[in-house]
């Protein structure tokens, strides 16, 4: 069978469950999925990358952020929490955001990922059929949901509001291969257990992810308790909403009897560390919570709390982080590292089976990184290297459903100079306040 | 008066105590050094480089690495300590390190850190005349000692002998404007008190630095303990050797008194959080080191441990790190973490008056970083941005001594394709053991 787009020479590490390599790999891509991948095979193509010995890898995926926050890049950082969102976060966000806003501002979050590799990302915003156009246009995959909340936001002025508009989001991109709509309930302590409720009969009846904030500060976990008398994980089982369906953003501060909770009921985890760190909210026991079991993936957050959406990067702080934090170097290793950005990121949205791993019949999300550098070699373990020496800025090329994207470490897909010059007028805007 | 060259247009950081800045700001420099600068001065010049409203920083300062160790980067990570040292790191050093060794591998490390606008570093390591001469043909600067330690080294067999060798290199290059020999005693747990007290008398009778491991690991602070009932700082004090000279690598563990005893001595401290995270010897505590009046500079460590030479990511890692750590947002922000590089580097080792900030008068040690990215943009303040968003890859030119090394983003001192090929031949000794 003679293939759409061949890979040839790659020193491919497929990440699936028992790490196999192809040291001189190939991979055929057909219709947007792999037809084919090993050492000893040969199509014929209708166009051919020579990887030159480069690492292949599956494209990297970021289970949380808040696109569109590229345009409040920064802003107002260093600052407490408290007067970091009340004088400069959400007066700018009840200003300014719009369709517009979202859109420019997710033009350059996914020119930004694209150029690091990453293939996939969640995002919880408002706007989301402008980020769903961002996606479709760079040619990414996303998992999207518009952010509700109990009182009024830029994208519904009620609770029930946002989750109307959140089935009619799932209904019109339910079919699509790039666009995966799902639910997001903010967080405990801006939903009612009832809206959580909803929330969850929604993801239930349509069979979309529950996307939420969960157990991010010491403070919410204390005002959770105050509320309801139980800690937030805990708060989720005990109204019903804590299932295999949820993807929960942050988690810094379970319990022990949390931890296992989650492992039992398959709860998943998106551990955002650089944004944790730098908002002060602490430091996740993620080596507790893969020991136990669950599924732990990596997001890097809105680009206005991290600042940047470099999943190379967090991964990079994730695997030195928890050594040091509980003194033990063997912890979170290279290869569970990389792990979290690739096979259980994709466990983590429910995609296991299209994404997240380079195997037979899975969509061609694909991505070679540039090793013949100085800064990576020599290189004696390709997980390791690409861990704690490569940067996001070494990856050459970027494959999403068989199509490129980015090549010779150049965006195709989005015009560099347009962004630019949005994000300059959207300064002038911010500052100017209106 | 005619300038060699002068750099126009740029959104110059001084880096100097009050943080002057000059947003459309020029810099004029003759004979290596800063001959003006300000928004409105006018020279001509033999060459001119137009920053076209980039940022422009002083030369990044790197406190502490062991730069040819870039030949056994990410060698053996992962596994513990004791592992990674016997079976990895000391065979290989024991059959491997020569005047070949050293120069090859601290070529690739001077690359990388041009890349990475690194202008000056401190290096402990063997055959320092390897260093010296990568270091003058890279066309940097660098502060340089042999390690000294009581047990036989690849640089001599008694640490009395390293202690004669390091005399004579510091005769040899004392006059150098790019080389600055020191003195390096590594550890008070490999150095007995006698070959301290020998080091510092080297160092006061030739008026140089004493740089030395200290406080890296709890095992250590046990250890110095047991031996000398004192903790490290504490030691080094009981035994006359702790004064404005000492440039103290790690200080993972002091004790509040040893922190009051330091600034009262004035020590310098390299703080290497990612090799600390790293090798799981724990959290520094830095924020309270600054608050304690302490010169607190920035050192990625080796490759080995590290594994990059990356310091605006060593920065980034800080200023995130200190704040998750201790939950409190405003700890070391960007204006500080950024200072650790630039300024604070300089006095660190004593060249306060020569390097580390943009003023007249000093060496024009220079780096231009382009801002006009989309993932910096948009841009609300510089050295926020610099800190969280900015990539080391963003540098785009390095002047060192007024001469450009590193122009559009290429190194011109170092052949990259011949440094990668002493990689893969120092790759394939090490693995085949010969």
């Amino acid at each position: 069978m003679k293939a759409d787009l061949v890979i040839k020479n790659g020193y491919i590490l497929t990440m699936d469950e028992n790490f196999t390599e192809y040291k001189n790999g190939n991979i055929a891509i057909k219709d947007g999925k792999i037809l084919d991948i090993g050492e000893n095979i040969n199509y014929e193509a209708d166009e051919i990358i020579d990887a030159g010995g480069n690492v292949v890898l599956p494209g990297l995926i970021n289970t949380h952020t808040h696109a569109a926050m590229t345009l409040l890049r920064g802003y107002g950082s260093d600052n407490p929490l408290k007067v970091w969102l009340e004088q400069y976060i959400w007066p700018v966000e009840r200003k300014f955001v719009s369709y517009e806003f979202v859109k420019d501002g997710t033009d350059i979050a996914c020119y930004e990922m694209l150029r690091n590799g990453v293939t996939t990302f969640v995002d919880m915003y408002f706007y989301e059929n402008a980020v769903a156009d961002a996606v479709l246009q760079a040619k990414m995959r996303a998992v999207l949901c518009t952010g509700i909340l109990d009182f009024p936001t830029p994208g519904a002025k009620t609770p029930d509001e946002g989750i109307e508009k959140t089935k009619d989001f799932i209904k019109e991109y339910k079919e699509s291969r790039y666009i995966y709509p799902c639910i997001g309930p903010h967080a405990p302590y801006t939903c009612s257990p009832q809206t959580l409720q909803k929330a969850m009969q929604v993801a239930e009846d349509y069979d979309v992810l529950f996307h939420i904030h969960l157990s991010e500060t010491e403070h919410e976990v204390q005002d959770i308790l105050n509320r309801y008398n139980a800690t937030p994980v805990k708060h989720l089982d005990n109204i019903g909403v804590l299932n295999d369906r949820v993807l929960a953003a942050h988690m810094v501060h379970p319990t022990e009897e949390e931890i296992y909770l989650m492992a039992e009921k398959k709860v998943k985890i998106s551990h955002c560390p650089e944004s944790n760190l730098k908002l002060a909210s602490g430091i996740a026991p993620v080596p507790k919570m893969i020991e136990a079991g669950i599924t732990v993936s990596i997001g890097t957050d809105g680009t206005a709390s991290n600042d940047d959406l470099d999943i190379l990067g967090e991964i990079s702080t994730a695997a030195k982080l928890h050594k040091g934090y509980n003194k033990n170097p063997v912890l979170l290793n290279a290869k569970q590292a990389l792990s979290m950005a690739t096979r259980e990121g994709a466990k983590a949205l429910r995609l296991q089976d299209k994404i997240g791993t380079l195997e037979k019949g899975k969509y061609a999300d694909i991505i070679i990184i540039d090793i013949n550098q100085p800064h990576i070699q020599p290189m004696f373990d390709p997980y390791i290297q690409l861990v704690y020496s490569a940067k996001s800025t070494d990856v050459d090329t970027v494959i999403i459903d068989g199509k490129i994207v980015v090549r010779n470490k150049e965006v195709l897909t989005i015009d560099k100079s347009e962004i630019l010059q949005k994000a300059k007028k959207w300064k002038e805007k911010i500052i100017c306040g209106n």
